[in-house]
């Protein structure tokens, strides 16, 4: 039979997604959210594709999240009406929320400071449209935010109630989660980030302002929280796809990670005992988080080109712009797993920057290609 | 009078890049060349785009070096005639190397193994087409090639001989030019770099192979290299741009860093004592190579909206998917000079990797946006 829609046909690099793992993440994470009574609005930045918007969100809202207001416009024109852009907005940016407004979505924003507050309302107000606004909570990380339990977030609310903007509600993520050395300390941190996200809501609600949307989580919190009471949805989005940095959180098992590099090996460097691929820095990301948990991911871990984990365990273990170096315990052996020509497929430390480099995802299902999804990019 | 087309006005972020510098640095190496009686054939991996090429090129024959056969073609349907490939090939990627020939271009490429120089010599002559080969060199970095005194060069050139393939010469990389720590010290590697040029094509042409390119280069070695007697030209790159690494490395100066990113100050986490950018992660990449030289280069070493360096330095220290955090030594001063709304320009670790991130260049001259020169990017 003619394998008209082989992997090994495809120009590479280029970036892999298997249906039935994406397909069980998104189907995991949703039955546990339902069990345990709270929404999910799962985050897109991961994925940045409409056709995996859709299996994480079936059976909810529909509402999604997003991290830029491109990825907001490409969702909105793609039939999603219920966006949460969940970066701190500045004023600057009001007309591409206009855009996407335009296209037929509701865009809930974030600011974190009285200042944004006072700009963007004005902006929008100017422009004449509604944008309803989200207070960022500061809930451990202090990446950016409010504290719960501080000054500021009232001067916030005030500030857009000022301006006639309506406070939509809380929103608060958990990203110390990623520190975090075993289940037990994610799920103390989801407390934490359920804890500030109610307080912040309950001070706002005696200030006059109700909130609607209660909205906090990651995918370690969403993984690991024992409940999410007084929440309204929780927002992790990695676990879509999985990778080596959530498999060393336990949020996900190596087997979980859905989205994975086909590389073609170029080259067997003998002396040096590496073999070379054309997966490098672009392909792969310099992202190195993984190393936390595991030395020996290097910038990957390398199966055959059905996606099982070479053995002896071989990693990318160094990388430049366009070659990436494969090193394992055993390079006689790695050379005769990956003869000069053939391919290996490469889990990513994060998939998150990892995809961004693609323009999509070519879709596998029994190790045939059965599609191709596009994602956006860029700002 | 009204700024139409002032930075401010940009959607952030984006990658801006300051004319004059890019000539001045393109000026310089063409001229130490030129005065050195070398070849240049410049690397456009870094820039990516035809209006750099055009003043890469300028005064030289016009030929290229791409590190991806899309780079290739992007150059050939813009009218570059002469490009070199200087990735090891493999024989999948036999139908991208046929549209650059059909767009118009020569295309030299580059093996390292007999199996590569068979599997594409075959798959070439089965397409009709002539492909000239360069063969790879390990002049010391210990990435790809092979020993410019060994036994493997003349394997690889019989393997092409015998499929009829012209053996066009040579090839190497000191990509170890990026570990010195001197400028002494990369002067004894361009020496390295061309000696196994050399020795690889008297060798091959003791066997009767003619080498017409002995082709080497990266930007260190070619701004520090005493003499280039023997080889025909060379291949620097990043030389066009410069960034931390490269000032860290003394191949440019921080006033030479021609490309860098514009951002929007979008919070002030006065407790943690940082500002937040709405560059992070996907906007500068998680190149963390110039912390080699500083510390305090971080992710990025943040300018003012005019591209001066702040002071007391502010660098970005923590990056997440949207999120650069600024950290500086005086975070009262940090927040006083960017305020929230307010724009910075973050001159990148290593450009190659930022501006892979983005659609093209906004050109700045004078510190007003006068074009758009688009790049290409993807495999």
């Amino acid at each position: 039979m003619k394998r008209a829609f082989a992997l090994a046909d495809l120009t590479t690099p280029c970036l892999l997604l298997d249906r039935s793992k994406v397909q069980r993440n998104c189907g995991r994470m949703s039955m546990r959210l339902k069990g345990l009574g709270v929404g999910l609005r799962p985050h897109m930045k991961t994925a940045k594709c409409a056709e995996v918007a859709a299996l994480a969100t079936d059976g909810h809202s529909g509402a999604i999240t997003v991290s830029t207001l491109v990825e907001a416009l490409w969702f909105a024109q793609r039939n999603f009406d219920d966006i949460l852009y969940a970066v701190g907005m500045s004023a600057d940016k009001l007309p591409l929320a206009v855009q996407v407004l335009e296209a037929g979505a509701e865009l809930l924003i974030t600011v974190d400071n009285p200042w944004s507050a006072s700009a963007v309302a004005k902006a929008a107000a100017a422009a004449g449209v509604e944008l309803p606004v989200l207070i960022e909570i500061d809930c451990g990380q202090h990446r950016a935010g409010v504290a719960a339990d501080g000054d500021t977030l009232l001067q916030v609310a005030d500030a857009l109630h000022r301006t006639g903007t309506r406070v939509a509600g809380v929103m608060t993520h958990a990203g110390h989660s990623y520190c975090c050395n075993s289940p037990a300390e994610i799920e103390t941190v989801a407390e934490q980030e359920r804890a500030a996200a109610c307080l912040a809501a309950e001070r706002l609600g005696q200030s006059g302002h109700s909130c609607s949307t209660i909205s906090a989580g990651s995918t370690p919190t969403a993984t690991y929280g024992r409940h999410y009471r007084g929440l309204t949805e929780l927002r992790p989005g990695v676990y879509q796809f999985g990778d080596l940095y959530q498999a060393g959180l336990k949020s996900c098992s190596l087997d979980d990670i859905a989205a994975t590099v086909l590389a073609t090996v170029t080259g067997h460097h003998r002396r040096a005992g590496h073999a070379i691929v054309d997966a490098g820095a672009l392909a792969l990301s310099k992202d190195i988080g993984a190393q936390r948990f595991e030395q020996d991911f290097g910038y990957g871990l390398v199966c055959d080109i059905d996606g099982t984990p070479l053995h002896p365990r071989v990693s990318v273990a160094h990388v430049e712009q366009e070659h990436g170096l494969l090193r394992g315990t055993n390079a006689t052996e790695l050379f005769r797993q990956a003869p000069i020509g053939s391919k290996v497929r490469i889990l990513p430390n994060h998939v998150c920057m990892t995809a961004a480099a693609y323009p999509g995802y070519h879709l596998v299902a029994e190790s045939q290609l059965v599609d191709f999804w596009p994602r956006c990019g860029g700002w």
